[in-house]
């Protein structure tokens, strides 16, 4: 039985690894860390555990976060993490960031983006970005697991099989994405108040989203070269879900079901990743709830350009779902242990 | 391997009894009956399922329903159901029915108010309601097991206490209830359309509603009496949840706490009947995706009146969860088997 | 022209009377006081009224406050209007107050069910409360007009006929009543974001919130006799709109249409109070938006209880429309000024 | 006083003109038919219009439709308004037609995209497209003005500015937009049932929606020269509202703000238009009830291109806002008569 430590419990993404966490059959949740809610049940926060799980919230104390884990979950926004990881990579407990600091291979452009300087720039090495479909091989024995922010699961999900047969045209790629409102975390802020947010649609952060250096990184990977993308989010009147529309350039005429095969193709393996049939397009409704990526193409012949579809749960594949994902392949479990849920429709 | 067949499985209850007994371990689902997606992969018309329940539904052939399931879970409407539930029986297959023809005791109660013949009143010595709490060992045993509605799985379980303990004055019942739209089913009247949905909240078929005399009739059972009530549906502009508030006065002045702890010893032995501490009460999020209801009990002492708060899923205790609680009942299996999953809460 | 000014004008309330207002014909809006917007453009915090009404916000200064406007609208929470009312009436300023403090009686009431001191119990004499339909003689020369609750006026006009004709045991009210989340107020708190409200249905302040009092005061006064009642309000997932259904026995057998034509009579010369024919009920769509107040009346013929639907936006009739009501009638205008627009429907 | 008649007016666009029309000061409403509810009074399907708009619906026959009116307002789907446009024009009546029909220049590609004949292609040299904001001059004295759809109006009056400068290369024009649901029309299809898309998020008609060829004709007249475009339509769980984000690479290096500029210069006289200032971006609640469209622009200076957001209410300026300014212009009233309101915001 591995000891799962959850750091940062109590927002949406800690809460949906609990729920997860709770029915997987090889692992034991050793502690929930909230600051806000020491010393709370945890199901007095989220009453929908009430009798499933029960345990206590304790405090933020580095050492007993370092020495009751083996793996830990951090979910803390970037830079928090900070005071206790070095410690617990002493005491030889991995980790799994939800937080944005070790999904960087060049600290540079983290500190750009993020505005801040990094606090331990030399622990980046040890540090694997945790897709799976891409980085599998890494993440199994890797000390620290950079789950992916949501946009970027969604987007470098959803393009990189055209990148890797260089089917596009770099300078060309748009994503479009939109995302429910559990994206922005357990949050008080005016702008995530029901009446502000219920039947209402906008873009934010339009050309200047974090997440557009970690798509750029591992897309400039995927394609052997420096790519620099454009891309707007958009908040949609939803709790769960995702859809990003991308849209590139196709160097030369390709029918649909060829780029259709080519994704089966690479994705064959994958379980979570569902491409879609021809004339098919995912919808978020599909994977709200679960683990799974549906990704849908489509050529605009006129103006011989790309579409893909791609969607997921922002709070699953796109977040805690990944998580234990990483968790499994880290610990050698079956991948899929505590993932099997389909989603929801309803 | 117990084998399941779902007749009228494209609709919502159906989806859901689908997304549940997949993760079952001692279940096998033989058939999907739909007329009209007859043909087609289950996963066409619930993408959700893609990959993990592609099997394609079979047209409504009373012959193969009944030959290839021991258990049978009919989710079609009233009535039609008595095109195969007599050859159903013949072949020893056992029944769980959504429909409202084998909940009642008096024939001539549920002809009044489903304004139809029935079809095999002779059969009705064979039905058992289908409310674990009140009836497990009947269930065990019975050939045909009425599942019930959602708004009696609401109703009953939070007036049970108060009648068999004849705590409250009977001709005081008030029950005052709200249901998201799947428990319309997968219906595309106009009503049910979004625009018309969305924003809005209505009361329907006020002092009118079938289910009124379902839960009369399981009432008068529990006071050994007559019972009689009031009874209020109402639709909020959401999928999944039912909320019962209900009203009844009290014959003695008793604490709250008092009610709390005769609740707490009546469904003692019962998983999935959580009952709220003081001041504590229920929301329809801490019960969504699971097959928990909740139950948070207020008394107004200036008026000497008890209000009971019930709510759960009305897809999971108000249908499909708890069809599969009583099929587990049925085969003797661990009665919370596949229902693990608590609530979402988002 | 009339001035008015607003104080706590971003708030929900406040930004509806300024739609209102906006476009009414004789009324001038002198200032629109924000403490947390002060020197911000109106605009900029609510920016469906840029080019249309940009005014910058003031602080909340009283002299400025009490000498920049012949009628003030108060929509600050209660008690803190204490701190200029007194100066505004000396500057012969009238007030329409949507706190509670001026719509008691009996300021032990107030105190009581508010848990605070009252700061001007002298000045309740000055006040008149705000439902024209019941009041509209004395709002005409009122000096303080206290606005009632959104779901006092949705109660009290569903009640009224029947307690001024005695139809019904006044021991037996009892109000279950739904509100849309904008009832909260621009709040941000955890409760009202978002996620926590989307899809979701709950009970709140059972059988303890405040508007109780203001209700019973209101029937109490229309029964000649002290009433008690029960009440229960809810929270749904949407913006606006408020459904009371109020449950009473009836003294004698009376027909439904019996009961439409008291309140037909009862409210004959009321253009906001729409009173359903047999057989249909108000949903909240009908109303939102508006400032009509829609009801239908059903009878459980069974139990002789007559159940009343009441429904209106609480932004409307329950908050901003019927303070301009209440200043058309103060002022002499036409009560429907400014307030011609029907329900949205969606 | 002009008589206006409205056929297909128990649609969502036929409520949204009732609403406004009935408190327009030159108009009077003839006649609203209806096949559907031929013989309802109009408030029985519109309750919210009860005692406000109660005229009875009547049936679609030609003459009457012809004889009694001086404008017809048509909201059936193209095709159908044939039976009865000739004999209109021939009895002096103007038409505004929300069908495609008389939208196209080019009869060939109305029929390559709607897959139908055009029944009277001899009328097009009668039709002016009804967009105020670049055909004011033709629409006074218009025969028949159809009405732009509700995506042409946002994509179009987002891009035009651009095109006119000759700011863009013209093919890289990709509209990634988004809808509520009452785009989809009253419309019973399961696809727009309440469960289907709330909490759901989706594109849909990928490279092939028929509003493609409307932007385009209209893209190609400003530019001077043929253009095409992507365009992707997306459905969000919300009633009204939609926003349209624009991406377009831009030919030369160009500040955000003199951009913004040149918006604010090309649409100076437009009262209904709005263009944000730098960083601000519009939202859909801004719009939704009013007649307004707003617009924001940014730039991504990493890859040269500019975003545009344009954002409307599909029923308001995409729909029947516009037709009442359509209809203002045709008889010479003020452009903004009956279209005063504010965007709701909630």
């Amino acid at each position: 039985m591995i000891k799962v430590g959850i750091v940062g419990a109590t927002g949406y993404v800690g809460c949906e690894i609990v729920r997860i966490l709770n029915k997987h059959s090889k692992v034991g949740i050793s502690y929930v860390i909230s600051q806000s809610f020491e010393g709370k049940k945890y199901s007095e926060i989220y009453p929908n555990l009430k009798n499933i799980f029960d345990m206590e919230c304790s405090g933020l104390n580095a050492e007993y976060i370092c020495r009751n884990a083996d793996i830990i979950i951090n979910c803390l926004p970037h830079g928090i993490s900070s005071s206790y990881i070095p410690m617990a990579l002493e005491n030889n407990a991995r980790i799994i960031d939800h937080g944005g600091d070790y999904r960087y291979k060049n600290v540079e452009i983290y500190e750009k983006w993020y505005g801040t300087k990094h606090q331990h720039p030399e622990l980046l090495s040890l540090a694997v970005y945790g897709l799976p479909e891409l980085y599998r091989d890494k993440i199994k024995t890797a000390k620290i697991v950079a789950n992916p922010g949501c946009y970027p699961t969604c987007s470098i999900l959803g393009i990189a099989p055209l990148l890797k047969q260089s089917i596009i045209d770099t300078e060309s790629i748009i994503i479009d994405a939109v995302s429910g409102v559990s994206g922005a975390g357990r949050n008080t802020e005016l702008a995530y108040q029901f009446c502000e947010c219920t039947e209402n649609f906008k873009a934010y952060k339009v050309a200047g989203h974090r997440h557009t250096s970690e798509i750029e990184q591992e897309l400039s990977l995927l394609a052997g070269q420096e790519i620099s993308i454009t891309f707007t989010p958009h908040l949609a009147p939803m709790k769960r879900g995702m859809l990003a529309t991308i849209y590139a350039t196709l160097k030369h005429n390709i029918e649909v079901n060829d780029l259709i095969n080519i994704y089966k193709q690479f994705y064959k393996n994958e379980k979570f990743i569902r491409i879609c049939e021809e004339g098919r397009i995912p919808e978020t409704k599909f994977t709200a709830g679960s683990n799974y990526i549906d990704i849908g193409i489509a050529v605009d012949k006129r103006k011989n350009r790309v579409i893909v579809l791609s969607s997921l749960d922002n709070l699953g594949k796109g977040a805690a779902g990944q998580a234990v994902q990483n968790l499994n392949i880290m610990c050698g479990f079956d991948e899929s242990e505590g993932l099997e849920a389909p989603g929801l429709y309803l």
